[in-house]
């Protein structure tokens, strides 16, 4: 066998271990009783031990140089040895022991987070919060050498392979000469237009899982091969043929978690499109979390909150909760779905908002990560940075700092794909309605197909065989950039 | 590092792959949508090829040779290392390619299997369990070998470490020349005492789970640690900490189901009463299926089918279901759960026939795997053992020789410990009356703590540090016999 296709071989098989140790962090997230906590943690990490000592062996080492001295076919085998390389990279610049070490210090960190965001107590969490920091720096270290980049896109490139930061400074540089404006401007307008009725619950949660899960079909979800359940923190996750997506019920607002569901569902409908032939290669996998978060909010914030599907969607949510009188007419629930409000939480913001949230994390991650802010420091600038950005300043830190899990479970570098996604979303929104003028028209009759079929083509399909710039390049004509966003905000509430 | 620690630092690596490979089936068979059948196959077994490999690495064999010439502290680290080894000889005895052409014959033969026995067609699925027992044979000769037995007890000790054959003729010999006899008489007392009348549904599920959570809640069982759910086939699966309980409601009989989850209640208690300390090590584990047989078989057939338990249960149900009548009597629903009556299927069996199922399977499958009986003489050699041994001749396949999942599935040497595992259960549950003679009593008020610590104490407690005969002398005072499981039988039904 070809020094290649025995990598292919080994590849198959780490995929296959990853694959169980996402059903796993499902399981844990959704139905594992409190006592199988200790059990879970150990199989887990006897996984990715596994996984890490298969790609750090002097054998594969071997292989990867030999098939790389290989002509291979085509350009998938090319793209695919790139991506061997790339993951034999990650893999290779940490050792066993620090790999292990943030595992700990994520997980201990982690759970003592809860606490101090419920008991409002930043200091408590600190020196957990240092720990991961420092080594999340390590780690950051260790793979700019190998990837010739600075640490903080070291750490960025675990979840946007090739992204830098140059190009993400223009772009926010671009968005932040913009939205405090354009946020005056939409807050005018929304007062001229008077406030939206927000519908009365209670809403049964079962009739709110139908209602979702009707939904999830007509965006073409197929309940053969997923499952709609229920965890505290939603998410998208499972394989391709056995998609999971979670959601949270309230009784008192059906809203947010129904477009929740839509919003995963474009999640889902990623992981579902993926090039079936590179199942269980690097190849194959979904590009980066910038392309994965511009599938959910192409779903979610481009078709889903547009009149088009709200005039589709009234008639079936009055259906399901058995609603009459205003609230239930598609141009409020238009209105409230737009609703735009400068707010402390960024789960909770709008679109036009969102940006400064992620924005700031941004810069104080950079920051942090670049000891050019020391942590204890970390909530004076939140604070401050929230009233440069958005004009307000939060009362505490539990809806300041503490708020977000991401940089107490070891996820440094992550925060910028949520806007860089939006972004690409509005880009890749306004090209397919190029190609396919009807789609709007097609989405108020409920009818998905063209839309999907072309995200589908032009991004689920392609995997990881291109940047996530150049798929954005051939799909839309042109790199990332922030004038759709923009005139996607322009005309939606300007 | 020694090579004794150093091994069970491999150990703990593996046990928590296993637990892995069981959560993955339990997921399976659970609430795993179709669609994700293949890329669960493709996890499976990736996950147990890197278990095969590591136990099957030169390091690994050189770590257990030195391990054996080392002096060990204490009986425990002696019994581990014993354990490692037996893990390791089964391990070695056959190549990756074997297992892996076993479970993919295996996978394939139990899909078709499914199909046969709807479709009433042996041959259908007559060539696929030619491959699947020309595959067992082939690993139980490897393995025989080495374990210096025969084949069929090389297979049997896959589920029952260090079983024989002679001790089974032996124990199986003086039931036949018994059951017969005792079972004209256990039917002519019943006709005396007339039939016992079913309660008539329907019976609502939710109902049905409250009052088997209730009932498991009383037998010990912690849903901090456990949970119960539904599939198809009833098991117990998870492991300590998250043990998962499955079960299936029929909406028109709840006494079976209810039954059902007792007897998983019992298998249960044995994997959460294991020796903490010893977790993730061979000699933490369930000793074998005889021993886990006897947990299950006896909360279920010598606890909770007693007159005690049901006059405790018997209101318990009543309220569950509003049940009003003579059905809901504790005397009837004890008649109701004694019945006695020749039948087709195994599972459906009561306790006085079902030994006869048992052996019937036990002396096919021995002469199958000895080359005596060929696989297209097995319905009619099946047919003429069921007159033989209980006086009743299937009227199909359906109802004879294709019930059962065992052989299709490749778990040939499995049958016996059924058997043994109910005898195991009659002498242990007398000598829990002889250590303590108020259990009955105490089982009446709903009190298993006197129980099931005995049972923890004596069998869950010693993990894998003993053979299945000695725990059993150990706690009985004598070696596995038939005698308190005839006497059990005498008493209740003779």
């Amino acid at each position: 066998m070809s020094a290649y296709l025995e990598l292919e071989s080994r590849f198959r098989r780490i995929a296959a271990l990853n694959e169980a140790v996402g059903m796993l962090h499902w399981d844990m997230s959704v139905l594992m009783p409190t006592g199988g906590a200790s059990a879970r943690a150990e199989q887990l990490a006897a996984l990715k031990l596994t996984i890490h000592e298969m790609k750090t062996s002097t054998e594969f080492h071997d292989l990867l140089e030999a098939a790389e001295s290989d002509v291979l076919d085509g350009s998938w085998q090319r793209a695919n040895l790139r991506e061997m390389r790339r993951s034999w990279v990650h893999a290779n610049a940490v050792d066993a022991d620090l790999v292990e070490a943030m595992t700990r210090a994520s997980s201990a960190c982690e759970m003592v987070w809860r606490e101090a965001r419920s008991e409002n107590d930043f200091a408590k969490v600190l020196p957990y919060l240092e720990e991961v920091l420092k080594l999340s720096q390590e780690a950051g270290k260790a793979k700019s050498v190998a990837l010739e980049c600075s640490v903080y896109e070291a750490l960025l490139d675990q979840y946007e392979p090739g992204g830098r930061t140059k190009q993400i400074d223009d772009l926010f540089a671009d968005l932040v000469s913009f939205l405090p404006d354009f946020l005056e401007t939409a807050l005018a307008k929304q007062a001229e237009q008077g406030e939206a009725i927000a519908p009365v619950g209670p809403f049964d949660a079962d009739r709110q899982c139908n209602l979702g899960r009707h939904l999830m079909q007509v965006l073409g979800f197929d309940f053969g091969a997923g499952r709609l359940d229920v965890s505290l923190h939603p998410f998208c996750g499972g394989v391709p043929g056995d998609i999971r997506i979670t959601t949270r019920y309230g009784e008192d607002d059906f809203t947010q978690s129904l477009m929740g569901v839509l919003h995963e569902t474009g999640h889902a409908l990623y992981e579902m499109g993926l090039p079936e032939e590179w199942r269980y290669q690097p190849v194959g996998a979904a590009r980066g979390m910038v392309l994965h978060e511009s599938q959910s909010l192409l779903i979610e914030m481009q078709a889903c909150r547009s009149r088009e599907f709200l005039s589709f969607a009234a008639p079936l949510m009055r259906g399901a909760f058995g609603g009459t009188g205003p609230e239930w007419n598609h141009e409020n629930l238009y209105r409230l779905y737009t609703h735009v409000e400068p707010s402390f939480i960024r789960v909770d913001a709008d679109e036009v908002t969102y940006p400064a949230h992620v924005i700031l994390r941004y810069r104080l991650e950079r920051a942090l990560i670049d000891d050019q802010l020391a942590l204890v420091d970390l909530p004076d600038a939140w604070n401050s940075g929230m009233v440069d950005l958005l004009g307000v300043r939060p009362p505490d830190d539990m809806q300041g700092c503490l708020q977000d899990i991401h940089w107490y479970d070891g996820a440094w570098g992550y925060f910028p794909t949520y806007t860089l996604g939006a972004m690409a979303a509005s880009q890749l929104f306004a090209a397919a309605k190029v190609a396919h003028p009807d789609i709007p028209e097609m989405i108020s009759r409920g009818d998905f197909g063209l839309l999907v079929g072309w995200m589908r083509n032009n991004i689920h399909a392609t995997g990881s065989s291109r940047t996530s710039n150049d798929i954005l390049l051939a799909a839309t004509g042109k790199p990332l950039g922030a004038d759709d966003f923009k005139a996607h905000l322009q005309e939606r509430y300007g």
